[in-house]
């Protein structure tokens, strides 16, 4: 059986993993995380390729059928050169973030909020635009939100001080939608649903993959009709993570038993 | 003329060059950044080693006559192993701190604020108690500083509230003085010695480790005499980083005008 790839900087990604399996659950994944290397947000569009390559082969070894980039700023600078390299299919989470705007109705001005990778790469806006036509896109790089998720203080005073921070500048601007171009936002989708006062709707990019991947399994065949059953997913990782079961459990909502460390050789 | 060899994560570790520069102006500096694996913080001790080992590395390659270990993590659980393993004086932040500590008068009481890595490992901790002997130490994380001050946001509502929330549980416990163990802390020196209402002393490793190099080189008879007049000190990175001209104005309050980025041979 051909397991679906997943690629990620970090942890952040399990929140797309979550997506992918509760859409998927006859399907096996090998998740890798590049904590070794981990924020890719702020690094330069070569190096992040260069990271994405790597992690790339080291899941085209294990012989994948479908690769998803969970990742947003690889998703937003790599996307095409990966695509181009390797022979089963790659599904970035941006470009499928882009598709379902495209196929809400009434969506005329759309904020965009991720890494500063992410969003200097004007990748979302152009892709926005090149589907949507007559759309405005407002967007936004939000470093912040990142490490006061990591440290758990979602509902706190810091987390409310810095969303008004950040997002103050678009209430003004009647957004018909937002997406959580970073794979920790959907974490933090109801607080940012209340910030608009639940008059934006919000569009989880994790979401969105699962989605699309769905629709290239059938489409092209390829999807396992079984009962997966006790199958167990794989989980690799470049960096031993500190609290990695219990990180694990705030992405997911369940935990993860085993995890894998891969040391040097390819990485 | 041989160089002294700066080593750092990332940028931060400009703060310490900063201290270098203005004591030793006759020496000329070697700074490497490792900017396309920062930050240390959050990973492994094993892994930053490994990344300390190819940088320390790369410097020594340069035929440099000591080196300092500018990043609060790397020195926390590399130091010893980088001595053991290079020639020249291998001089870490944290040691450094501790023994301006330890010839500060009256300090029983004693906060260290740090990345998780650096808390974590416990140095600080296990040599305060070491030199000073009879000392309470009191160790936080505070891994949120760090983007706060990358975004320049020291003196917002955003850093109050973490500074709040961080280091409240200090205020009850009549400290004598706080280490500002992550290179960034010194940038926002005058929040927390204002936050405690001036009455706890802040020690700034980068400060200490440029008093005890200037005694490494003065014992060893390795300082430069001559003035150092037009000699250009160079500046290594293992990524690009955006806006580097401004951040490092920010982190040493004068430009930077020309950086290399390496790639890859030894990286």
């Amino acid at each position: 059986m051909q397991s679906i790839g997943i690629f990620d900087s970090g942890l952040g990604g399990l929140t797309v993993y979550k997506e992918l399996k509760r859409l998927l659950p006859n399907e096996k994944f090998i998740y890798f995380g590049d904590t070794a290397r981990v924020p890719y947000g702020s690094k330069s569009p070569d190096t992040i390729r260069k990271y994405a390559f790597e992690i790339s082969y080291f899941l085209a070894q294990k012989k994948i059928k479908l690769m998803v980039v969970a990742c947003n700023t690889a998703s937003s600078v790599a996307l095409n050169e990966l695509k181009n390299a390797f022979r089963f299919p790659v599904i970035g989470v941006v470009q499928a973030a882009v598709e379902t705007a495209s196929s809400m109705e009434h969506i005329s001005k759309i904020g965009v909020i991720g890494t500063k990778g992410t969003i200097k790469s004007k990748t979302y806006q152009n892709l926005l635009i090149e589907k949507l036509m007559n759309v405005s896109v407002f967007s936004k790089p939000c470093p912040i939100f990142v490490p006061i998720i990591e440290e758990g203080l979602i509902d706190s005073i810091i987390m409310k001080t810095t969303m008004d921070y950040y997002l103050k500048s678009f209430l003004n601007k009647k957004l018909d939608a937002i997406i959580l171009g970073c794979t920790h936002y959907p974490i933090i989708e109801e607080q940012i649903f209340n910030f608009f006062n639940k008059k934006v709707k919000t569009i989880n990019p994790g979401k969105a993959v699962a989605e699309e991947v769905k629709r290239i399994l059938s489409k092209n065949a390829i999807e396992n009709t079984e009962n997966a059953g006790n199958i167990q997913d794989e989980f690799f990782l470049s960096d031993k993570q500190e609290n990695f079961k219990k990180i694990a459990k705030n992405f997911l909502g369940f935990s993860i038993s085993r995890v894998n460390i891969v040391k040097n050789s390819i990485i």
